[in-house]
């Protein structure tokens, strides 16, 4: 790593990062922080006191959304923002999103102490239920933000005990006033572990997050009929789990095929479930991702011929249903530019690459400029409570996100302020 | 049908059929009833009284299994038994074991009209709990009386909702005074359907049924690593299912290229069952059947063999544990005998065959000459409230069954005496 002028405190970051995790902290090293519980309350009133405590003004939205807002040289400019989200999955790891809010605060103090002043204001952002664990559906706060979902679509969430959202949020007391979307951001950079393998087996540093893959989901039902396994000869069955093992072979033999294409059986349901019947029906479920919506139509073709065959060589029905379909994210080459001029100037190896998980950056991507920066993650590991993030690489993560907000801040909310004018009043 | 000396009737039989399945009966033609409730008791009270309406005594044992005895011309005779079951599954239809006792009834009825003395006492027996369906494990009386069970077990087996059997027993006023096994049977004869479609496919009305096909049951535990399904790219990836379902087509192969045998991946649990998680671990079961036990032998070494391939190609742990063994059971040949020859009387089309299924004739082989009657049922289906078997092969049955055992009294009882004392006291 390069010297730069200004430098992230690693080890004060990395003492945020253990402190907050004992916020829900688990027994077995991870964090269970449901967003809008007691714990979620805990970090949030800490967070606020911490960016209060460098000079911030915290400004709380309709849903929870909170902003630490930085002012800038130019109060015309929207802000840039960086921003991710404080809660975890029930058995979460300590860096899924907190490292990127963190990650900004430090910055923030970076800033604070060396008393540098940027252009555009900035707003670090803690962005509610972005795990979707106990309210479905994920990014929720950013998805209300970027006006994917209204108000009032969060507000009737339920969790499985029957509470709403909206109860929940009134109840810790974290319901503000700032009407959702009218804190308008001039870009957004959020920095988050890569929650796969790729960086770590190729021994680099920082990704370079250029979009987010299209997503869909489907649902598959395969019936056949229900037999007794004792009476029934092989040659007179309809075993709707045997034509299901061969379409999971299938939807793992097409994805292959494809570069950078993934494709999941992870759902099962056999019935009636029981050892001595012959399976009549299963349910299974197939998450398919690539970067190329045409790339997402193709596989889809593909799926739909395997089940074609499949229902022509056995004596059974078989069914796909795509139930959600969310088309790939690029991100913006602005932004972009910027964290790779970041981490070449830190000196840290590096790689383009697509993120396969859902992040609240893909929905802001939609109302201002935006893009991520990733880290290793050990094992690729993450929804775990053994997810791991070493201390040079999450140092890493924070200064490059530092230089690239500078970076952005320099070439662009000086030169193009009618572009961030422009965009932060798109929606 | 030949014309025989003796003829069952039918349309009393069949209406017994319709009568009994009122008791307990589904809105879709089933039966829901199971055993020791107030259903079954139902159903035992009106056996009972039909049995002592044609001068039979009814004793009931300590587990509540109920014989029907009628004297015969030599009381030195251990009495040949007619028996079957009349609890069903939760849904289950109307034949299955009812037809076995119902035509039994069928046949002392047409002895009793007739003034008919058989040379041994006939005992029909209504066996406690074949179904296993509320209180595991299945052919528990039959189980209990053959000795393979003792009576303390089979008191402290407990259903779902906490109670035991002993309870239940003593709760529907069913407990008898009868030891255990203290009844000897000089031979039994069990009419059942097939619940598989040989028969029915082959156009044949009788299934001799040489014996009960070997069993073993295994559960399987297939060792990934469980991911994100979005930034795990398919290389990386330890797909439990994925190598699950190379499993289940494979097993399914090594049974097909076997005369005669089945297997079954019934039950699968995949972990942890979300849509966008890459399955980290699945269990499963496998049912495996086969008249004898060297193939079985075979066949397991077969799924040992593939578990290992799959281990070795795939960076997966698979284990196989066999967790019951049913070993095949060979029926008695002169009761066999009597069966062929009651067929060939009556003119049907019949051929032997092996049960794929357990049934209580399974565990009095042990300790009595036993043997099995087959008819077609609609499909092949069984343990299902469509389950169908018509009025002509419920006739053929019941007519079979009377010849057989009409037979069997006359060339053993008569001619081997002997013989039959010794086997009543074998246990």
């Amino acid at each position: 790593m390069r010297t730069p002028n200004l430098m992230i405190d690693a080890e004060r970051l990395w003492s945020d990062l253990m402190e907050t995790a004992r916020i829900g902290g688990t027994t077995k090293g991870g964090i269970r922080r449901l967003t809008l519980t007691d714990e979620d309350r805990a970090v949030r009133e800490w967070f606020r006191s911490q960016c209060e405590r460098i000079g911030c003004t915290v400004r709380i939205d309709e849903v929870g959304n909170m902003f630490a807002l930085r002012p800038g040289r130019r109060a015309d400019l929207a802000p840039i923002a960086i921003g991710s989200h404080l809660d975890t999955q029930p058995t979460g790891g300590k860096f899924d999103g907190v490292l990127g809010v963190l990650a900004g605060l430090e910055c923030l103090r970076t800033l604070h102490e060396a008393g540098y002043e940027t252009n555009a204001p900035l707003a670090l952002v803690n962005w509610t239920n972005e795990e979707g664990s106990r309210f479905a559906p994920a990014m929720l706060g950013s998805g209300v933000h970027a006006g994917v979902f209204d108000r009032a679509y969060a507000d009737a969430r339920q969790d499985p005990a029957g509470v709403l959202f909206g109860e929940a949020l009134d109840g810790i007391g974290f319901r503000g006033d700032e009407r959702v979307g009218s804190i308008a951001l001039g870009a957004m950079f959020e920095l988050h572990i890569e929650q796969g393998p790729i960086l770590e087996e190729e021994g680099r540093t920082i990704g370079v997050v250029k979009g987010v893959q299209g997503m869909r989901w489907y649902d598959v039902e395969i019936v056949g009929r229900e037999s007794h396994a004792g009476s029934t000869p092989m040659r007179s069955r309809k075993d709707a789990l045997s034509v299901a093992a061969r379409l999971v072979i299938d939807v793992e033999r097409l994805a292959r095929d494809v570069a950078d294409a993934v494709a999941t059986v992870g759902m099962v349901a056999v019935h009636p479930n029981s050892r001595n019947v012959v399976p009549g029906r299963v349910n299974l479920s197939i998450d398919l991702r690539h970067p190329d919506a045409a790339v997402l139509d193709e596989l889809e073709l593909g799926f739909e011929k395997v089940l074609k065959t499949l229902e022509a060589e056995n004596a059974i029905t078989a069914t796909l249903t795509r139930i959600w379909d969310s088309p790939p994210v690029p991100f913006d080459e602005g932004c972009l530019a910027s964290i790779r001029k970041a981490s070449e100037d830190a000196g840290f190896p590096w790689r383009e690459m697509v993120s396969g998980a859902g992040h609240d950056a893909a929905y802001i991507a939609r109302i201002a400029p935006t893009a991520m920066i990733f880290i290793p993650c050990a094992g690729g590991l993450s929804h775990n409570e053994e997810e791991d993030a070493s201390f040079d690489d999450c140092r890493a993560g924070a200064q490059v996100l530092l230089q690239a907000v500078l970076d952005y801040d320099r070439r662009f909310a000086d030169s193009v302020p009618e572009f961030q004018r422009s965009r932060s009043g798109a929606r």
